[in-house]
């Protein structure tokens, strides 16, 4: 149940890490959009894996079939399919350590669900890979979006210890937001990506594994745009956020360091430019009482270290309901942060255009 | 259209802040439920105004009246309906000030979402007022969950820059959390209720406010409960709890910090203990890959400073377009921590039991 | 569950027949429509009760508390809900008679349903008395289409085996429309007004009842509204329809007489007629593949006779599952369909604004 | 928008006609049925073509690739989801009739609803090819059900004017159901099966086509099923009925006829036999309220005379906005209604099953 979604822009995700493959029904997006076939490709490659030491080895193509919903290089109306399938599943023995729960993995939690019928091989359903059809979707959105002048961008905020500053006013704009889309690990502070890159193969060489937070900004969206209580901009947009695997925790403007402030440094005072109402701080993040005041939405997404660890884990055994010890074989990756920038910019474009689209 | 939620338990919420009144109907509760008046009015009274000095003077009983529903003592199965009618709503000239956009508040982008519609008067249907029915929905939810031994607890775990400390394994129990819920500043320690009472009446006799973080347990919940994506647990919470106003960041389990952790650390270890399978630590929160798996969901919210201040703020006139400085004059909270705890609590409680009831 | 609805206009049902009242709440609506109370008051006399000898003899003014999302006698844009108090109830001894199940109606299934907590008195719940609020609601979604120009309006087409004729072009304008909501007994056919009153007095006072077919047909709306599958406006419409107590069938165009044609003869061929698409029949009812040619939108809705019936019937008694006879005392109306009229507009209205309104 | 669908069970259908495919994918089925492929392809042969003179020519094996949430040849609970590619679409010059609105098709209402975007071969996503999906989703509801002692089976009601007898109780049971399923047009009365035949094919030979109604039976169902108003049975299912492309009527028990009896012959007396309560008619068709009483849930189905002809049809060419006959080359179904059964039972079974699973 928890696979669909959508009020205008509809999606229905499917498949799993080591089956047929994997895919996303999109229903709901207007007829007549020209798909960019060259930002899905290029979005779809920020998350892929195995083009270097940052990330696990498994090399996926991810090449999709579109079933449906496009005919003569547009989109019909009719639902958009697409199909991704898996080609670099290892065939390892997964009999042997399919009762094992990786610890901070779903694994326990979805024999308990779903009474031990759940595709336990590489997470099945649960398995970040579900993220490529997301980023698809994502891909689109943001199309459409850009075409309204609406735009997404991300930075890594942190990997671990290692901080990077937050996103100014001179950081929002489509062109810097496209150079950081084309970073490996874009920092806003240059000299992290060197440092964090360190940082993080030297964590994979002690077999661990390190998190970081995302910080996300969309710029260009009218005020007005959302509603109060149960589908305010956050109520969505945090929904989405927390359908990424891995994500902990998701606030928004000034977030937890709100609380810091007194009321007269957090208000935003309003002003007058340019014939545009704006505000000079933004604690808020664009977004009152549920509703968009014009000014950039800003959010961070903080996104756990990867589970995957070679070391030996204390576990169980969830048929024989026996502690174990265990050590997870194969390939991870060290820091799902890179990879994440794109998901969660998918997401929050699917998220913005479902209160933009009418269908 | 925010007003409305719900897939098994339906909400929807109306009313104004200085209109007839407020509500909420209730759809998919079970039948025969003998409801404990006694509760809803104790978790009513929790965020009560007007009781003390640390709250806004207006003086609300907050008295219900059922509308439907309930016969003869019990919930029908039918929709619960209730009707709260405002009295202490002060008769000021709104006219004045209708044009003025508060700084933090929903004023502006209310007027841009309706065109200028919008019941302006104390924030309309944007105000926290509408809480209350929230309160009287989630007192209903608890008692069910409560059937299920399932508990909700909160403390205040920051007011500004002065914190408590987490919930610990001692602390999650129905008879702390009983006793937490009769204080007016529960935190863990004592000492800081009245360290925080001088400082935001400190904060209030300089016309300024202050926000906090509010820790939430929720115990006793079995494993196998929620779903992956879109309807995690998480997602469910965090979309409910951005519902509420002034919240401006929500995190689960270790939260932010977890990025601090090392997968090694932040990685929690399953054991087994009396046929009970448990984690030592508890960074997930009790949430893995959307799905509870038995250990307590632990989550924190963060509410921003309140933002109606007397002090003189720069905004704009919304219908000339022109800027100008405004005072806001009358009765508000100078934190409005301590009364949102039990609104933090109802909301889980409703998240919660639309997972578990089946209508 | 049963009594929310929508997804762009979104609606909360409540009350019971012999509770403190009904109403309804209205989530979406546009902000500013200056509502037209004339219209909904005519809107709900034409369903009142105790108006004439066609009707039960239980007074209800009916008469509405706005209890929010009005003000300055525009709409909010925030929930619009309305309480209208029950005010005649009897006050007869519903103990005796709680447990026989009326033949027909829903105390058994209702029963079954809620475990016996449902609220006997008069049907609870499930009374048509809820139908008055949908009037309510129906009355506003006929003002906003009327100012898109599209209109609704009904006829009675049979009471019994007294068959009026159906819909013809000429028929088919708001004027018409008008002229027809303004009788007791609106037939196409104005020598069957006398008739039929004739018929259902003559079957009020044998202690039975009658059923009838109801004739409505929606003008002006554009072609290319709304959905294939699922969201079809047929499915729309449909289950709007059977949520009216006592519709056992809903057929569109020529509905199931289109059976007996040849498919040379169903096809509607299509025309320009002044640069405008239109067909020449419509046996289709305006609707292709869930989506609406711009012809009138025509369809039928049987309404079984009423079950209340004085007469002595076998039934059962629920608690002791003894079979027993029964006679219902009281007041009920010996023919439904004259009121059910502009229940069914309510309901079409209320459908065909869901596909035209974005919230 | 309108092809996703469901609460409990969710359905998200994806393809065209002379596309890659046809798809669907489900879910919130339960985990841990071991599904019955061979009922699967029964149920899929029972509306496949191509397989007798009744049929259109085109013939397609509806080979389905189970894509995901299957695993161990149990459900998983991730979502099922099914590709069926297409296999024998003619390479017929579709550009020469592109802008030809075939009369009674969704050819122009698809172009005005999605602006001249829809892939027009063969009709596209109206396409009737979409039931494949939904009879393999109605195979699996099938199957469940049947595991809850819920069984359902349809006979054909009429053929233009040749009128089989009605469902009575003798029919209604499994052994029964299965026998009319494996017919190639079940009529109760077994005459009329070389009568119809004859009639089809003259038809055919008439260049014309056919209609028919549908009778459908869902027996086994526990009483307390269902919910007042919005989501009432006759919504669920009529809603899903009105999804069946060329269906223009759907009743319930008496349905159209209940309107011609007088209350005292339409109530169904209550009786008990053998502990179980029963009504001696069935003119309410099992349903009142909304909610099921115990007794078969019956109903009828009205499916238009397939709209595809090879004669001369008026019509207008939709580019260029003139008026232009017409003649429909290529294969179609003289009468769709043998086909059109499995699909009714399909969608039953679906409407059904989301109604008592929970997920």
């Amino acid at each position: 149940m928890g696979s669909t979604w959508g009020k205008n822009i509809k999606l229905s995700l499917f498949g799993e890490s080591h089956g047929v493959g994997i895919g996303i029904t999109i229903d709901g997006l207007p007829a007549g959009v020209k798909l960019d076939l060259d930002l899905i490709k290029f979005e779809l490659q920020r998350r892929a894996t195995g083009k270097n030491e940052l990330t696990t080895a498994r090399k996926e193509a991810d090449t999709f079939e579109i079933l449906s919903g496009y005919f003569n290089d547009y989109t019909t109306g009719a639902p958009l399919s697409i199909l991704i399938r898996n080609r670099d599943q290892q065939s390892r023995d997964y009999n042997k350590i399919k009762d094992i729960a990786r610890p901070a993995h779903a694994d326990y939690t979805g024999y308990k669900r779903y009474d031990g019928y759940n595709d336990y091989r590489g997470g099945g359903h649960f398995s970040g890979r579900l993220t490529a059809p997301i980023v698809f979707a994502g891909a689109i959105a943001k199309q459409i979006l850009r075409d309204k002048n609406i735009h997404i961008g991300t930075h890594i905020k942190s990997i671990k210890d290692l901080e990077d500053r937050d996103f100014c006013e001179e950081d929002l704009n489509k062109e810097n937001f496209k150079k950081l889309s084309e970073k490996q690990l874009p920092f806003l502070d240059e000299n992290l990506e060197d440092l964090s890159r360190k940082k993080i193969l030297a964590a994979k060489n002690e077999q661990d594994s390190l998190g970081g937070i995302i910080e996300c900004s969309i710029i260009g969206i009218e005020p007005g745009i959302g509603n109060p209580f149960f589908n305010s901009i956050e109520s969505q947009l945090s929904g989405l956020m927390y359908s990424i695997p891995a994500v902990k925790g998701v606030e928004f403007g000034a977030g937890f360091k709100i609380t810091d402030l007194f009321g007269s440094e957090a208000n935003d005072d309003i002003y007058i430019d340019n014939d545009k109402v704006i505000t000079q701080t933004n604690n808020n993040g664009g977004i009152l009482g549920g509703i968009t005041n014009g000014m950039p939405i800003n959010f961070r997404v903080a996104i756990k270290p990867t589970p995957s660890i070679s070391r030996p884990q204390k576990t169980i055994d969830m048929k024989n309901n026996t502690e174990t010890e265990f050590k997870i074989i194969g390939r991870h990756d060290p820091c799902i942060v890179p990879r994440a920038l794109v998901v969660v910019e998918a997401m929050a474009a699917i998220g913005i255009l479902d209160f933009l689209v009418v269908s």
